[in-house]
């Protein structure tokens, strides 16, 4: 299950074996039940998650205990409270495995002795941190501009296992729109 | 007027005098009228500007051509429509100066040619993108957990300067609220 990180880092740097070793000497593995919450509320984001199996959600609850999900990532992907694993405040954000999930995680000191030890790493964060932002940013866009039959189009075109694999409850909290709204659109496409 | 740059420079990386004068002289100068659009919609995002003076904002359009504001970045602060930056594709996003503002600008080109001549570019870039991430995030995040009166406390605390410095009409397309609201809710306030 190594061989899933190793091929997805070399896809983005170019590491020898001695590197890659090390690379992955500092990522741990861990099997999530279904539900179960990997960050809590208030909790400091300590750990980047690469997803082997199944799929973590990140998201919020509002004080009416209304929940929002910023991002899903499912197999070959990465994960974190990614605003508190830099800035090491407490984070906002929660982190949860929708599926029962495996994953291989790093904690933040490791991560960052890897920017120490291995110049390539300053590069695959950054593109890591460029795809990041990208992504947030498009969020942050549909929720500007789109409507929500626009949002639910972009979603189905753009990432459409989202919508496949997980609950109208998960999908309708991703789009930032009701249940009943999501029924109707999936009604009327 | 680069020694403003230079400053806010060595307060991120440690780089020596010949180091520092390759990083200036990419770096070129730019006097901007008020209102003037530094990048159109559609338009590749191909410079980042350091402002020296006044404040240019990033903000969309939609189809009913209400516009929102994403972000506004006053003297010492760098901006750029990063997505497209990042991914060279054409930009959803629009930059203008909102008050008569002189800049030093990077081209895209140039910025990506001293990520390969300094290697301390790359944590220079980085920790750009750190920046930008934990903003843009924070920014999402006010439209899932925030009511108006919220946002705009929110805003008072942690950028005061935007309802200090700019027509109420810009801070209600930052807040994604009428300036109606606005009004109310500076007089609750």
């Amino acid at each position: 299950m190594e061989e899933l990180l190793a091929s997805y880092i070399k896809n983005v740097i170019s590491v020898n074996d001695t590197e890659m070793q090390l690379i992955l000497s500092f990522f741990k593995f861990k099997k999530l039940k279904k539900n179960e919450l990997v960050l809590h509320h208030g909790e400091a984001s300590q750990r980047t998650f690469f997803v082997i199996k199944g799929c973590l959600r990140i998201f919020y609850i509002d004080e009416q205990g209304v929940e929002s999900t910023r991002y899903f990532a499912f197999e070959n992907q990465f994960a974190t409270a990614l605003v508190s694993f830099i800035t090491a405040k407490p984070s906002e954000e929660l982190m949860q495995a929708v599926e029962p999930t495996e994953v291989l995680y790093i904690s933040h000191e490791n991560f960052y002795r890897l920017l120490e030890l291995l110049p390539q790493w300053e590069k695959f964060y950054r593109i890591y941190l460029e795809n990041a932002y990208v992504n947030n940013t498009n969020r942050l866009q549909s929720f500007f501009v789109q409507d929500a039959l626009t949002k639910y189009r972009y979603l189905l075109e753009e990432n459409p296992i989202i919508v496949q694999r997980l609950s109208n409850k998960l999908v309708a909290s991703y789009l930032g729109i009701s249940q009943a709204t999501l029924s109707r659109l999936k009604a009327k496409k």
